[in-house]
């Protein structure tokens, strides 16, 4: 998408929440952490302030253009200049959220055109978020719609150091997952993961898990059919096509030490079913990555916790999880 | 029910399967691991064989009531005279399933009787057992009837070292789990939890912990209604009652590790939101305890393992963590 290397772009998320002190810190431990190059998308002053809050000796650049920030990385935060704010940690409010909704916009424009290499976005709430307009269920689909794919070929995994998951089904009620299950949406989730795991992650051949949907697998039937009716042809199916799929596995073994072995990434059915042993096992450095789009798309796998926002108690793990990881797949990606 | 201590009742569990192996080793480990005085209902033949495959030195001790399994425990694995036979690791049959129900019955009947001051069952076969003529979905509800109690009200909790956790719905599909729940079945097993876990487990105050059906919680009723309708006022309820119950909490961050240091206990809606996060955690060292029973009753939380059997591979963790639980609670309960 671009001739040359460039920065990864980053949106503040809300701004009472603990993204802008999260950002921060990870500005601090970029060469502890072997981080690429990055900048904020607005916000100058509040990120100036999260880092006064957070006791961290934070310069901050403003920039305006995204190349900027490749020369200023190494001794500033580089800031694009734009929106910002007031900073008060824990009390949201609908600035808050404007400014929140604009760095997005405008970080994800700029991964897009090609500008930034990647976009990594910040935590924010998506209630505060839909009072001020905004109409996507989350960022992702908002993501999704900018690079003009459609949001159910933009997959949501979840990684962590010891275990990557795909819920196939996200933000519907428990009693709506079998339903919403389908053959089709089993294969087209599938071949996107089995592709992006070897584009953007290196692995050449990538060993993907299906998890089941009922308990022990449904026992042959004795306890729902979906396994034999959709899971089984859909796994099958790609099979064929030459991609290293297998189950479907009961779930609740397929998370053991020595299970999560045998496996690159294992598909879900649901969303607890993907994101219950994923923040059990890897909870502060659980990054969100988005797969399907012609960027790349990564997230902190935390909310905007304003609760503790401004009390310097959030763990930067995650945020920095995903920054790491959104550089390396750029690299494999776009070659730089 | 008795008057003086009394040892602990083990069932073989398929002999097939890696539960003789399994028991062969925790008597070996008895002093390292510091299990109470057990027996095993049957087959001296298969133990001895079963020990010999796994490379131990295991003297079998032959008795013919529980309470001189007191004396000779030091010196050799007790054993009661009755059912026996060959001993084909991996190899499952009709004899051996008849086997592995002979041995439930009788250490059930000695518990019931309080010849034994609680039970211990090795794994079995549930497809197995069935062809043999055992008529109930598993284990649990076996004991349960054989107690006079209403297998609803028998409830399984899982514990390991990091968690403990209890399924309110069991073995059922998943698109049956929103129908299964009610307000009276959280009720009704949230009280049985909250005795269990003073009278057995030690716990002056448990803090009981209920997880959501949906995602996010509900995200107050974007995504389902089961919180509002039938968790919250099933919470109030048993809050008013005087019991530290609290939620319902989203699932996917319930078992993080921080979120975990806040609970004895999780009630958990559905079979995999329970055994995920447990298996996940705890693999080696689950045990599956019955709560809600005249009887101390546990097992380890893991299959027959076919597969392993006789190889070695099997790790003992679980069924020694089963024993010492249930030494535990009986000294709890009986004051022995």
């Amino acid at each position: 998408m671009q001739s040359g290397p460039a920065p990864l772009a980053v949106s503040l998320g809300d701004p009472a929440g603990v993204g802008p002190e999260l950002i921060a810190e990870a500005w601090v431990r970029r060469e502890a952490e072997s981080l690429p190059p990055f900048f904020v998308a607005g916000g100058a002053d509040l990120l100036a302030s999260a880092g006064r809050t957070r006791g961290l000796a934070l310069p901050v650049a403003q920039i305006f253009h995204p190349f900027e920030a490749l020369d200023c990385f190494g001794r500033a935060l580089p800031v694009l200049a734009g929106a910002d704010g007031d900073y008060t940690p824990g009390l949201p409010d609908r600035d808050g959220a404007r400014l929140a909704l604009a760095s997005l916009e405008e970080a994800t424009r700029l991964a897009v055109e090609g500008g930034a290499d990647g976009l990594v976005t910040g935590p924010i709430h998506k209630a505060r978020l839909a009072e001020v307009g905004f109409t996507h269920p989350g960022q992702t689909e908002f993501v999704a719609e900018a690079c003009d794919v459609h949001e159910g070929d933009a997959v949501m995994m979840l990684a962590g150091p010891q275990l990557r998951t795909v819920p196939l089904t996200v933000h519907i009620a428990l009693a709506q997952v079998p339903a919403a299950l389908s053959e089709a949406l089993i294969e087209r989730k599938g071949r996107i993961v089995a592709m992006a795991l070897m584009r953007d992650f290196g692995i050449a051949a990538p060993r993907i898990a299906v998890a089941a949907l009922n308990p022990h697998a449904g026992e042959e039937g004795r306890m729902g059919d979906e396994e034999a009716r959709l899971i089984v042809p859909a796994i099958e199916r790609l099979q064929a096509e030459g991609i290293a799929i297998s189950g479907p596995f009961a779930a609740d073994g397929l998370f053991a030490p020595r299970s999560r072995e045998g496996f690159d990434v294992a598909l879900c059915m649901y969303h607890d079913q993907a994101l219950i042993p994923l923040k059990a096992l890897d909870f502060d450095q659980g990054v969100n990555v988005t797969l399907g789009l012609p960027i790349i798309r990564t997230s902190p796998d935390h909310g905007t916790a304003f609760g503790i926002a401004g009390t310097g108690q959030a763990d930067a793990g995650a945020m920095i999880a995903a920054i790491r990881m959104a550089g390396e797949c750029a690299e494999r990606r776009f070659g730089n």
